[in-house]
């Protein structure tokens, strides 16, 4: 089927590409022995990989089915100027006020998109959304705003009234709605919400106030410039008594003219680090009147006479909670593959001189690339795992038992957390290793990591601050340690969770040392439960230390750093026992031999990385000795050396087009060095003499011979 | 005495204003208990200095000539609407063009001021362009690359004629200069470069050409649009060969018309991840013609009829990048103090809630920031011993034997190339946790941190590769090492370097295990020659490791990483010696005894931090027990934790006023919420309708009722 396109793109382009042209006329652009030598690099690097690329991309993006439905999807936006900035104009130029629009129009068209597909393509357009996301993070978090957080409270707390009135108009996009959690003075520490909404049993409406400068809503995505509506959680005084905080459906903005609506004021926080083209705002709520019907109502009730009916369990509010999560590691992981894409690429082609070696040749570069780039191979196959589990939890009679499924959810939310957090922190590292891995052509806005660097600066702190994730983790599995030890007791489960482990976990306590000999580490890459084991004995040693200093009188906060890192450890552990029990030589496997072949090296890659980052862990509770710990090193060494030049095909079954990583020094074919001057020489008023000339130069160099 | 300031600034500001006192009489700034909190909270922290905060200011700024001047010069600027941006426009909202604009005002405004000073007061207006290098990095570098690498490159490399026709042009800012020495494809291997200068005996010029597309020089300050001039390293090519790289000043512009010179054809390089400010541009030279008299000639020389005359010693010209590094560590530790600035205040005026503990009480908090901003006073008081020790080399008779003068050269350069790697890396990680540990308000760009972040990018890449840098320290001290052990020959020296300890390296090797029992650990605190001997012998212990691992054939790339680390440990093992030689109890000293108390403390920090940082590599030598590892953990939390309430005293004495940090959360008085939120009611476009709703929104929202 074809999608008509919108118009071309706008006129200023036709004189820019002009202008472009006759300054080329002018330039050398004779390829020199070093731009020459790129294309074959490439090749020569493409040719190398022990693997067939394109059955990896297949597994990567989640099978035939979709990974044919995402090429597609990338296909279309590529040429759509509403959907994909068309050259000469480039994306990463977009100031603050072109990016919102831009994201805006991505939205509109998008809905254009999947009107013409109609219901039963209904897929295929989520696709579609989903691959702009990839090319454009301030679309995806516009659209999230409106798809996950404020579609997403109003699915799960409300009555069944209210869904049937409100989520039509959420899944057409009638409304635009945002999601007012977070305040000017308040974030991760919802109970200290200062937001009110006072039952007005007179009017038999609710009315809404900020009643301080701290208590404005703030950060609020799509509250700027575009929401018609928001959720707002406020607390809720009925009869003058604080009942706690509870959703509500407030209305910002008219949706034909954009005015605001009375007594409500909302404004853009204006210019943020990264995510420009997302109007993230902030709103004051001066007494603003709703309906009591407003009051979401799926786990609580307010009677017209004012009698509140409470929630029956407060904890059935966070569910929500785990796949917003796992969403997020999702963006995070698309965001540094693409990263890691244009840093792997140059780095091939990238020598310092025509005879010298590819900067990629270098153990600073190899060494840090690698285990990254396994990591997001790690990440993306544990979530299948979750995304099952997650699945029986949520589907209809999968668990009966209210303890076990309370069990799981603990479970869940515990892995759901510390991923975000590893994620979070770790890929952050990658990033800023990505950057400095191009040297200075990174530092051009053109090569897009420091864009992406920009928009990544929300995950460390936004949607739950990393430490608090991390040491969530923590308290979860010092409970579980606590049960098992003291009183033998483990949780009711129906199948194998992330804290499995802790069933083990006085046989772990007992290991006195690694039973691997120095001599026979290479062991650990057949045979994955040496790894296994070595990780869980650091592990649980160190909850049990952790948990024995505060029986003897040591703060939470005394340990908060000890247990961050276990709440590290015991993701990064999970994701290798689970690609390990995944790509196990052993069995015998649907997937590609390759794919098998390659993703066992990475997991084995993978477990090396965890033990050296934590081996010191292992080693001050004496259970590494240092001929073990520099062993680990050395083998680790080794390994990324002998995949040194799998680094492109692992990179390219990520499986990213030009167009959506944007960085010239990135693209597929390796020719950069003219794509890249190029782009430099389509910069903006790049050429002639500037404006302050006259005001500011000439007054000091005329007097050159004064 | 009195500037007279330029006239007042923009006729938008006033309407702005007004609009900004209409919403504000709309909204409700009623203070919270949170919000009321913060100055208290801000007051008690900084009574709780145990020191004399403005003698320790005094320290820090240099002394109180030095540091009178600072205050006087931040006062002078303050006001000045063309040195300072006044509200309600926002520094940090300027685009491209207005930044590129404003930072060459600056210039032109500065050497105004200059002029009016007159030269003898040529140090206040040069304390005056210094911190205004602090107020903006972009102008700080616009500035640099005139004053700092133009000049250097004709100070020292012209002939006596040359100079004097040069310098004082570039004194006065008669012309405008850049530095032109990276290119597209090549950036530090220098052999590689390809742009060519050819003698064309004929008409006794040369002749400057750019053969390829990868030999365009590249990411040239202020080639973009705004020097006349620059100094331009090529290829030399006499006679049909090559006699290796020269440097050569060539005119870029018409001074007067700012048009470019024939065959010289530059442009900008657009957008940066940072130091938008700064016109960074590219060149190409399409058979530009020079006079011979333009080949810098102090060491070379070309007579009329083609004879070419060689440098002595290929390294004179290499003495120019010590200084160089040193000022950028220095550059770096501006923008390091202050992102630790902002962070340290609003981490003790945040709370989760009115009740609930400072931010800063967090373990995850303030160890994070406490060793951060010790190393800051560490690198701050190291720089008398590195300025001292390089004026004895530079200064006139101060070292007559040659073979000294390069040794201590030798010794100089590694300290400066490892110090800008250190440097370089952990502030890195400093800024990032600065930004972390504010949440999500640093992600607003309005408090600056994001800012500081972007113009940071270039310092782990620009001015030498980090990795590089770190890697020939090590080479130098592997020689050093070899000399010692193999020959026992250490190099003749004036004064003790920063290599001293290899005197003694076959001491070191011989130890076994650490002295200090487990038990008095805390003794470190008092005696620093403890940790000394640990830092050393780890040290001298791993350059063995790497040497041994040569001998028996490891490449020097198998080794990339340890040889990475030894330099870090090398250089962060320096800072804490020289410190402890300062800063010592037992003797008398100069400074206040608060001073001298903190800085002690400051040191021990760091010595803990530095061992913390390394035992790794001390327990691969078996050097550290598991024992000592864990209890060198806890004492560092433990001393951590001691200072906690000296971090808001600390970070004042680094003296930046609010206007400079430019950041509402890092107010000096506390009161944060109002500022901040003042802040973001000027962002420009705030509120109103965006542009784009019609055309957007309206045809998805008016679509209410279908």
């Amino acid at each position: 089927m074809t999608i008509p396109l919108s118009q071309s793109a706008d006129p200023k382009a036709k004189a820019a590409l002009t202008r472009l042209n006759q300054l080329k006329q002018q330039l050398n652009l004779t390829p020199s022995t070093a731009s020459k030598q790129t294309v074959n690099d490439m090749n020569t690097e493409r040719q190398a990989a022990e693997f067939n690329i394109e059955a990896l991309a297949t597994f990567y993006g989640g099978g035939e089915k979709t990974y044919a439905m995402t090429k597609n999807a990338y296909d279309l936006i590529k040429n759509d100027p509403e959907l994909v900035v068309q050259s000469p104009r480039n994306f990463l130029e977009l100031d603050r006020a072109e990016f919102r629009e831009f994201t805006m129009g991505q939205v509109y068209r998008l809905a254009q998109i999947a009107k013409n597909l109609g219901p039963e393509k209904r897929e295929y357009a989520n696709e579609i959304g989903r691959v702009l996301g990839i090319y454009s993070e301030s679309f995806n978090m516009r659209f999230c705003v409106h798809r996950l957080l404020f579609r997403s409270v109003i699915n799960m707390l409300s009555s069944e009234e209210q869904r049937k009135y409100w989520l039509p108009l959420v899944e057409e996009i009638r409304i635009i709605g945002c999601f007012a959690m977070t305040e000017l003075g308040h974030s991760s520490a919802l109970r200290e919400l200062e937001t009110t909404a006072t039952f007005d049993i007179e009017t038999d409406e609710f009315v809404i106030d900020s009643p301080t400068v701290t208590s404005s809503k703030f950060w609020i995505g799509m509250a700027g410039q575009s929401a018609t509506h928001t959720v707002v959680i406020a607390q809720t005084i009925i009869g003058g008594k604080n009942k706690g905080l509870n959703w509500f459906v407030v209305q910002l903005r008219d949706p034909k003219t954009g005015e605001l609506m009375p007594n409500v004021i909302a404004g853009d926080i204006g210019s943020k680090v990264g995510h420009q083209g997302l109007d993230n705002g902030w709103i004051q709520f001066r007494n603003a009147r709703i309906p009591r019907t407003q009051l979401l109502a799926k786990w609580v009730r307010l009677d017209r006479d004012g009698t509140f009916h409470q929630a029956p369990n407060p904890s059935v509010m966070y569910a929500t909670l785990i796949p917003e999560r796992l969403n997020a590691v999702r963006d995070m992981s698309f965001l540094s593959t693409q990263a890691l894409t244009i840093a792997s690429r140059y780095g091939v082609v990238r020598r310092q001189g025509p005879k010298n070696q590819q900067i990629m040749d270098y153990q600073s570069h190899y060494v840090k690339l690698l285990p990254a780039i396994s990591f997001m191979y790690m990440i993306q196959a544990s979530f299948e795992t979750l995304d099952a589990q997650f699945s029986i939890l949520t589907g209809d009679g999968g668990i009966n038992d209210e303890a076990v499924y309370l069990n799981h959810m603990g479970d869940l939310h515990a892995i759901s957390a510390c991923l975000k957090g590893l994620v979070g922190w770790y890929c952050s590292d990658i990033l800023e290793t990505c950057r400095r891995s191009c040297g200075g052509h990174a530092y051009s806005a053109y090569n897009a990591i420091g864009h992406i660097m920009n928009d990544w600066g929300v995950f460390t702190t936004g949607g739950g601050d990393n430490v608090v994730m991390l040491q969530q983790t923590t308290r979860i599995l010092r409970q579980r340690l606590a049960q098992q030890l003291d009183k033998g007791i483990y949780p009711k489960l129906q199948f194998r969770s992330s804290m499995h482990y802790i069933l083990q976990a006085s046989d772990y306590l007992k290991k006195r040392s690694w039973t691997v000999d120095v001599d026979h580490l290479e062991d650990c890459l057949k045979d994955f439960s040496l790894v296994t084991e070595a990780l869980y004995t650091i592990l649980v040693k160190r909850l049990y230390s952790i948990q024995q200093a505060i029986k003897q009188g040591a703060t939470e906060n005394d340990l908060l750093l000890e247990s961050v890192k276990a709440a590290e450890l015991h993701c990064a552990a999970f994701l290798f026992e689970d690609n390990a029990l995944r790509f196990g030589r052993a069995k015998p496997h649907a997937l590609d031999a390759s794919v098998v072949n390659i993703m066992h090296r990475l997991t084995g890659l993978w477990g090396l990385h965890v033990l050296h980052t934590y081996g010191d862990q292992g080693y001050k509770e004496g259970f590494l000795s240092p001929a073990q710990v520099t062993g680990i090193e050395k083998l680790y060494l080794k390994v990324c050396k002998d995949l040194r030049y799998q680094i492109v095909g692992l990179t390219d079954a990520w499986g990213y087009p030009d167009f959506v990583l944007k960085a010239p020094i990135g693209k597929y074919n390796g020719d950069i060095y003219e794509a890249y001057f190029d782009t430099i020489l389509q910069a903006p008023n790049s050429t002639g003499i500037p404006a302050y000339h006259e005001k500011y130069i000439k007054p000091l160099t005329e007097r050159i011979s004064k």
